[in-house]
């Protein structure tokens, strides 16, 4: 059975509309993902922005209720079936996200054994046949084969499969 | 640079030992590591143990203060310079233990990056040259080579390169 190791964030956890959620509602903005193109968060908001944003992703709770990525809980059951999933994401750069992290997994995808989570920093660590990420830097480093998710900071990016979609991740894996 | 994955419980930290304190000081006995030699300590422990032990395990303080293993510290920053280190723990079992985990590894191991630490379930996602691991489990699942560190319920395990201290491990990496 091939193994597919998933990101967390920006591929199934919506942090990126979380933390424009809290910005904008902050600061009385309403900056959309599509304001945001081919950029990093912060550098499509203002210099001040920067350590309101730090202080939202270091927060106890942020992690808690990230709204969930469109599909992902549906394509993921169904791919469970016939790979084997693991999640694999970068918390050591948020220690206080180890927990809210395991619950949301637990809560969003039941489905899934946390025997399969793996929260890391450095996800060259993976023995994976397949990684889904947003981040060129982490599938640069990865051994297998990378699939790049599409997120506002890496439309630019080249040298990888992308998906934009979870419907794009099933028509590479359950066609 | 070779990558060397380092297990954490019965390999740097001596869980074993707290348990074994814990559970004198709460019945009054003296168990000791010599006493339950080829033994899980449940195995060598009467039947009604066994909670009192899970209890222990899943209370939040538990891995605050384990022991360090003799010699590791040391060892482990000459290692560092020569290899890639990585903290390995099956971190999964025991949800509240992710953040203890990382406050007495970045307490009593300064030297090594949070960036490399991976709390996992199942160690076969583990892209590394080397495991050194109590598990005989873990092991057989990784796909580099594997080091059995001895603990008392391996001494009858075969089947792996063993070091039984960590001059032992030394000999192993720094010869």
């Amino acid at each position: 059975m091939q193994r597919i190791a998933v990101d967390m964030d920006e591929v199934i956890a919506d942090a990126l509309g979380e933390l424009l959620a809290r910005y904008n509602r902050d600061n009385g903005q309403s900056v959309t993902k599509a304001d945001i193109q081919g950029k990093w968060l912060w550098q499509a908001l203002p210099e001040e922005a920067r350590q309101q944003i730090d202080a939202y992703l270091q927060s106890e709770d942020f992690f808690e209720d990230l709204p969930v990525i469109e599909d992902s809980q549906e394509i993921l059951q169904r791919m469970s079936q016939r790979y084997e999933i693991f999640i694999a994401t970068a918390a050591m750069a948020f220690p206080n996200s180890f927990g809210t992290k395991y619950r949301w997994l637990r809560r969003h995808f039941p489905f899934l054994s946390p025997h399969n989570f793996v929260f890391c920093g450095d996800k060259s660590i993976l023995h994976a046949d397949f990684l889904i990420d947003d981040m060129p830097y982490n599938l640069a480093g990865f051994r297998g084969e990378g699939i790049l998710f599409t997120s506002p900071h890496n439309v630019g990016a080249i040298g990888h499969r992308r998906a934009d979609t979870w419907q794009d991740v099933a028509k590479l894996f359950l066609a």
